[in-house]
């Protein structure tokens, strides 16, 4: 038996995906780029293990046995034995590509609450496939299939997904373009919102979005192009107030591209619209004040939640105010509302505190997870595995999950 | 003395005002197309009166001395004296234009519900003054100096405003474009939200749109010019369906260059997306029975109110509908919650029910109007007017108001 466990991390975009030109390869309109988040908050971890004692091929999520015929997760598992098998004929003398897999995959965060759960899966997945197999080279046009935002999962720190030119897919692929504290001591905060109506998921929104929005083609033929050069550049030169500000504008035209779907797709809520606001009005003051290095930046993902992120120089200042805008209702506890990365509570300037809606209302925020820039998916020792060293089989089962 | 008393009608947009090309002129980018609203609910009165007696220029608006500075107001009233002092030459023989004017403006609905109050205001205005004055020909490029949209409200049914090529603005001029029962027995159900946030006012908001969308350039481009063309068609050959869906495609499309602005402006909250959606649900309905001219539309101004449009024959049906999913709250009496025309509540199948969320709240509105398309502005007769016809002075003030 070979065996494997791995982590792989979230990642959330600046420059996002939305719309693709190949639905079935997973290829997107436009290149976009990404923070991927430590994994000591969230993270998916898999295991994987091959042997010829195994009579078929057995998947579990979250404790809970689940099919292997999802189309996505067959793509990724075809396509890793293919290029094992080329590597195979190159050398390998061992016939475990016949071999049956037991995957057994979790997540140590909620997968309803919309944070990105399927790259990190998708990610983790194609990873612990590929070191299981020893395949070696670039994994991320192989978690693309999986779900197209998972290939940027494969790297850590900043990470750019190129779109590709060619029809096969194969130059769709996900690379780094700077290391984890390129911005050094970034927080990122997401706010997990209490939401409403039930949405459109993104796969189908994203889709009606390129068939109905007029506005969607001039984000694609030109608004993101021109955009992708100017984050580049913002990268490159370390400029940090450029880089939120065209954050926040790939976040909006995203959203906008959504309103003008038709019917509409409408992720974001009152919420959403409220921290968008007081990061406008707090960078509004920074820079009155000059302090462009200390501005903050929203964006928005297929949902209501807010990820923010926080130099580190005023984590504590914009966390108490962030805390003052959105308290925990009474039900609330304060331990559990804020998680990760604990911050101080200090006090503020009236400047700020102006800031604050006369009407800003507890229990807006289900929780609040305070993490940091990370690395790529790594491989765990032995002792972590979720398989059994000798049965291949679940160590915890959890049908109920 | 010469006076005369007025009413003006509200207007709304299906094919959005968003943008001027001239500040000062108020010139806009693009066309736009409206449904002036009947005066039996909502409709702004304004008594002008002219006498050699009076010593200055004076200005009432709902019971309350107001300044005359307005540079707005004063434009207007420039423009209509400049009119007549043309017309005087030609014939008059009375020297009237050097006398004073009294102004007294009222609306009969809440200015602070953002019902295009200005709109119908200076429509009246300038319809007023045309009358006291003796100036005929088209008003409209008069009353759009007052505010952009007042020009659709000079004419009734469906209105035209063309965007006009000429430096000066004098071609930016509205036109009738189909009669108030151009689409029979149309109803107009205006949907008055809680408002949470304040917003940015429109002025402002159109302007900074302008500065920093850049989809904002494609709408005007290309987007709305498609769509004008194609609503002319729906209008010409009575295609209520298609009517429909170009009217809710405009409103989503102005919505979403608001929230592509920078910062963004959002206008439309959680209340109006849920009616949008309810209205969505409504019409997948109507089309899978093949029932096309049965369907709904809605169109949003810069606020969260809904302003929809609905065929008389399905009024009950859908009323019953709304007033399921928004309900008036324990605090609200249902006879002051639907104003204006009733309607009958009646058994709706379930079909129509299974749309309705489950979470649906009571109290998401503040109230509803339900009015219909109607004519432009009137004279009232003397007995009506609102300045004493002795002393030039407002009848009734109200200096709390």
């Amino acid at each position: 038996m070979r065996s494997v466990t791995c982590t792989a991390p979230v990642n959330i975009a600046v420059i996002k995906y939305w719309g693709k030109r190949d639905e079935k390869l997973i290829l997107p309109l436009n290149d976009s780029i990404s923070f991927t988040l430590s994994q000591d908050q969230m993270c998916a971890t898999t295991a994987v293990s091959i042997s010829p004692t195994f009579t078929e091929d057995k998947f579990w999520l979250n404790g809970k046995e689940e099919s292997l015929e999802n189309p996505r997760v067959q793509n990724c598992l075809k396509e890793v034995r293919r290029r094992a098998s080329k590597r195979k004929f190159e050398g390998s003398d061992e016939d475990f590509l016949s071999w049956h897999v037991h995957i057994c995959s979790a997540n140590n965060f909620p997968t309803a609450a919309g944070l990105a759960s399927s790259a990190a899966g998708y990610a983790c997945l194609v990873f612990a496939l590929g070191q299981v197999y020893g395949v070696e080279g670039d994994l991320s046009s192989v978690a693309r299939q999986g779900s197209g935002s998972a290939c940027r999962s494969i790297y850590g720190g900043l990470v750019r997904w190129h779109k590709g030119e060619l029809e096969d897919g194969t130059d769709s692929v996900a690379r780094p373009i700077a290391s984890a504290d390129h911005f050094p001591d970034l927080r990122v905060i997401i706010c997990v919102a209490n939401a409403g109506r039930k949405k459109v998921g993104s796969t189908e929104g994203m889709k009606r979005t390129v068939q109905t929005s007029r506005l969607m083609q001039h984000r694609v033929k030109e608004s993101v192009l021109l955009r992708l050069d100017a984050i580049m550049e913002a990268i490159k030169e370390k400029d940090w107030s450029s880089f939120c500000d065209l954050t926040m504008a790939d976040s909006n035209e995203m959203h906008a591209v959504c309103q003008d779907t038709f019917p509409p797709c409408v992720y974001m809520n009152d919420t959403s619209h409220s921290v968008s606001s007081l990061v406008h009005q707090y960078n509004d003051i920074k820079e009155s004040q000059g302090s462009f290095s200390q501005k903050v930046c929203y964006t928005f993902d297929a949902g209501p939640n807010a990820c923010l992120f926080v130099p580190g120089v005023v984590i504590d200042e914009f966390m108490t105010l962030l805390l003052r805008a959105f308290p925990p209702s009474a039900s609330q506890n304060m331990n559990d509302y804020v998680r990760g990365h604990q911050t101080q509570t200090m006090p503020v300037s009236q400047a700020y505190l102006s800031l604050l809606d006369d009407e800003c209302q507890a229990g807006q925020l289900k929780f609040i997870v305070h993490t940091k820039v990370g690395e790529g998916p790594r491989v765990l020792d032995d002792s972590a595995t979720l398989l059994d060293a000798e049965t291949g089989m679940p160590k915890v089962t959890n049908d109920s999950a």
